[in-house]
């Protein structure tokens, strides 16, 4: 460790806002946390790079928002509790602006949702921040993908097509929308909505490599198939401003990055669903229904077709 | 994720063993896990990065052992038992047979501790391995940095500067010599030391950085001094061979990459320590005192000279 990775670590430490269950925070070889009794942990870890989960300009800020995001909405569709989280951030130079900004956008999201963060490194190399995320969950109340049955609803949050519009201006060398690039670059993790899903929903998974992939993955992991009304599905005012009806209907069912959760509920919790969303101020739309089968049915759109490769 | 994402996964995946602890494992959102009940958890995070924590061409397996050992060595330093762990893996392209190397390292040292693979991710980009690592330790029994007290002796396990050795030769452009590459390479974390240290050591460490540089943080956190004896600081036959006197208590006192323990215990556990390296047929050497004050004095090796800079 050197002199420069200290003044780094410094910087983002003076910033952290702990919590009761945190025995030792950042400064140690491991941080010590107290899980509350008979709980469960949800632990996810994702990484973005870079050029390939953000465009390189993006604002640092975005960049420390965006990087814990994606973290908070595997811990909202697993409907738990944020609790902890650790941060590997690489980086090509120690870059204190750099660093200042990301912790801007990283810790007004933490606050948001009462994440401390406990411990991680700082490195050398191209840009890029590795995140661990800890919740708590009951026993037995976690919304898994493996719990879909036939009949049951297939519902989303908010909108889709959005950051993947962002994404389509971007790469076309044009100017992006602002409400479209809001959402590309500060996604909103379902936190709350989680939460509210416990015992409610069948099965549950955010929406991060494009809706039809991602419900594909419930219908693989429940052994089911589903029905989806692609006239059905959210569309933002912003999103119909810039693209054809065509186009904007491949964004929302295959653009990935939207965060918003995807889950399935049976009938008999209809009206529930529908006065969660009131209390939520977060509209959901019923697209479809699970079936029997496999594979995912929406009127000729290959779930495919413009879903996020890694490696293409 | 791609079918390149899925294929690598699936390749990974088919190598997991599980505990009964792991409520849900790969594939889901999050992992689910079930941590004893009263007991603490110790969480650390740490990155390595081609070029910059392992030479380029250093082989799969070794990178995947090396990746998972640098984590366990921070939960060893804690007095941890290794329980669980994620992975992050950023890969140029999907590349199977690097996939299936690296697991043959990772999951040999992974069964050796017990802990078990519950989640992660794989991304496109420079290769770089992010790791977090989660053990259980009973409450107020971790080992600390903060509690070393004036009197208490300074230990090291094993040996010192083979890795820095290794990493010499290297940066040279000579054959390293195969002992030494070997601890570069394939470190050994001590994992059942750390275990064995609870309720004897005052204050552990383990040396990342360098013997110097390590043992600083100790005195930093303790609010102590230390005096160290260079000429008691243990030195391999290999280590011996391959460089002079001078080189060689440098690369002892202030290289990194040997995560063997650095610890301090009270006079009175002097034999208790000395029985410990008998039982775990690991060598001990006691290198110095704590005393009042602040800084390490080491017959004038400066404590920054060869340690290793990140952002140099």
């Amino acid at each position: 460790m050197s002199q420069g990775e200290f003044d780094l670590i410094a910087r983002i430490r003076q910033r952290v806002a702990s919590r009761d269950d945190v025995v030792l925070g950042i400064g140690d070889d491991c941080a010590l946390l107290a899980p509350p009794p008979g709980m469960q942990l949800a632990t996810t870890m994702d990484t973005l790079n870079a050029g390939v989960h953000f465009p390189p300009e993006t604002a640092p800020a975005d960049v420390g928002w965006k990087a814990l995001a994606v973290n908070l909405s595997d811990l909202a569709a697993m409907g738990a509790q944020p609790a902890w989280c650790t941060l590997s951030l690489t980086l090509p130079q120690a870059d204190a602006a750099f660093v200042d900004g990301f912790c801007d956008g990283f810790f007004a999201l933490a606050q948001r949702h009462g994440i401390a963060l406990v411990g991680g490194d700082t490195t050398r190399g191209p840009l890029s921040i590795g995140i661990a995320a800890h919740g708590i969950v009951e026993p037995g109340m976690a919304l898994r993908r493996d719990g879909a049955r036939v009949g049951d609803e297939v519902w989303i949050s908010g909108t889709l097509g959005d950051a993947a519009g962002a994404l389509a201006q971007w790469k076309a060398g044009e100017a992006t929308t602002p409400a479209l690039r809001a959402r590309l670059d500060r996604p909103t993790p379902r936190v709350e909505l989680g939460r509210e899903l416990r015992g409610l929903a069948s099965a549950c998974i955010d929406v991060s490599d494009g809706l039809l992939a991602d419900l594909a993955h419930i219908c693989r992991a429940s052994g089911v198939g589903a029905d989806i009304d692609a006239d059905a599905l959210p569309a933002s005012v912003a999103l119909r401003a810039a693209f054809d009806a065509g186009t904007r209907r491949v964004l929302q069912a295959t653009g990935g990055d939207d965060y918003e959760l995807c889950f399935t509920a049976p009938v008999s919790q209809h009206a529930a669903v529908q006065a969660l969303a009131s209390t939520l101020a977060l509209p959901f739309t019923r697209i479809g229904r699970i079936v029997e089968g496999s594979g995912i049915a929406c009127d000729g759109i290959g779930q495919n077709k413009f879903g996020y490769q890694h490696f293409a």
